[in-house]
């Protein structure tokens, strides 16, 4: 019997202690390292292994995965002095779960290669029920005996699962993603507004257009939770206000226009100088009805 | 036994024709006028009576039912000299289910009132599709009474109906579908098109996002078909972007800005100028993928 490979695993927040927690239940020693120590002890207490930084932890791994929170964290971690590629062995897996720059993630797997190592970027969606579940839709970007390599590890913690190009492709797909998310909740939001504005029970409204052609995921799930006045987090504002921040800047570079992500990003910026960067996105409904 | 009372059915376009043929086949005598009379043929050869005008239509009928293009053909059919409110009996049910302006349906209900006749705006949704298999979502506004007595006749053609409020209400949701609707093409099309413009093949990138929170059943129904090259119209570039203008007005006079609304318009306005006005709205992403 061959033992498992060695996974160090760095961002022990909300989604990476779930997605590490399956790792460890599948038998894979595991080294970790969290910025806030606290937020790693259940983990910690289940049999990994605390290290006192990225570089520590990658340093005996043969799999080191990151669940960061910004990319200027993925680009520190990974490229920093004393950071993962300065410290990890030469042939260990890289493995960038973090939303994060296209840019960046192709950076990373430049300077990987160079040490001898193999980057993946490899975003997620699900959320936190997403990571808990193992239902995780995982977008990779890199070479494809990488994700070969990376596969028995990734069905672990997610379902649909799929390499989307070279490295930055899965950054791109999460982009993607998110930029259908936030023009998806100005949709919704200025439907069930307007309807509010023209003196009809958005509920009702609700009720007769959530189930037809104006209908989605975020009309099902989020909406309700806006019309019955709550605006906890699922997904914080100041998240999606980094990803369109990301998804501008990258569609700017491929020279491509996306007005309705503009529109977006300012009305984002409007709920955020409310001081609401703590609430969901949901609370973009709560500016459109102060207006 | 009671006999049915006797419907008028004008305008019986593609939605029409299969909504009237559910009233015909539950037995109610049916008075058919439509602008082309070749689309009103199946009725007649059913069992309809053809009338030479709206007007006439309406002047044996119990119940007025239309379904037109513009607000304009409602406006003229109902309060043009000889149309519908002229001639109708004291009592009558004028049932409007196109979908037009709010402020119009205020005004027929007025007139309506004003000629002992009860009017109910009742647009509706789920397409051709929804219309044959009796399975539309219908929106009303105007008097409960009214609602209660169109009410068997509703329930011959939908399955999801409502009274939103009084006269107009019908009209301000199917407003608040069709902005839901418009935002929303911006939203995936947005999504596709940074993919594709960042390499990544659309349609691996739409199996990863589209079950998930961008997901919706545009981009489940409407994103493939612009994939693999499919512009026929489901739903036309024209008329998403006729009630676009209704839904602007009318936010305008409620003093509600719509900036998502805006755009959508906006690049509607780039794809109806590029002469795909009779294409399906999933012409949008032809927009975006050829700028």
């Amino acid at each position: 019997m061959t033992s498992l490979p060695v996974i160090a695993f760095v961002g022990t927040g909300v989604m990476g202690r779930s997605m590490a927690a399956h790792l460890l239940k599948a038998g894979y020693p595991l080294r970790v390292y969290n910025r806030t120590r606290a937020k790693a002890e259940e983990l910690l207490a289940a049999g990994a292994t605390w290290q006192p930084s990225a570089g520590d932890a990658a340093a005996g791994a043969d799999i080191i995965i990151t669940m960061l929170g910004f990319p200027t964290d993925v680009e520190t971690s990974y490229l920093g002095a004393g950071g993962i590629i300065a410290r990890a062995k030469s042939g260990a897996l890289l493995l960038d779960m973090t939303t994060s720059s296209p840019a960046l993630a192709r950076r990373i797997a430049a300077a990987a290669s160079a040490g001898g190592q193999h980057a993946l970027d490899a975003p997620v969606s699900g959320g936190d029920i997403g990571a808990k579940e193992a239902r995780l839709v995982i977008m990779a970007g890199g070479e494809p005996a990488a994700f070969a390599q990376a596969r028995p590890v990734f069905d672990l913690m997610g379902k649909n699962i799929a390499l989307l190009g070279p490295a930055g492709a899965g950054q791109h797909c999460k982009m993607a993603n998110q930029i259908g998310v936030a023009v998806g909740m100005v949709a919704w939001c200025e439907a069930l507004a307007y309807a509010k504005r023209a003196g009809l029970d958005p509920a009702a409204v609700h009720a007769s257009i959530s189930g037809g052609a104006a209908g989605g995921w975020a009309m099902t799930n989020l909406a309700p939770r806006a019309l019955a006045g709550n605006f906890a987090p699922g997904f914080y504002v100041k998240h999606i206000l980094k990803d369109m921040r990301i998804a501008l800047e990258s569609a700017a570079e491929l020279g491509l226009d996306l007005p309705g992500l503009k529109v977006a990003k300012k009305l984002y910026d409007d709920v955020a100088a409310r001081g609401w960067e703590d609430r969901g996105t949901q609370a973009l409904y709560q500016l459109y009805t102060s207006l």
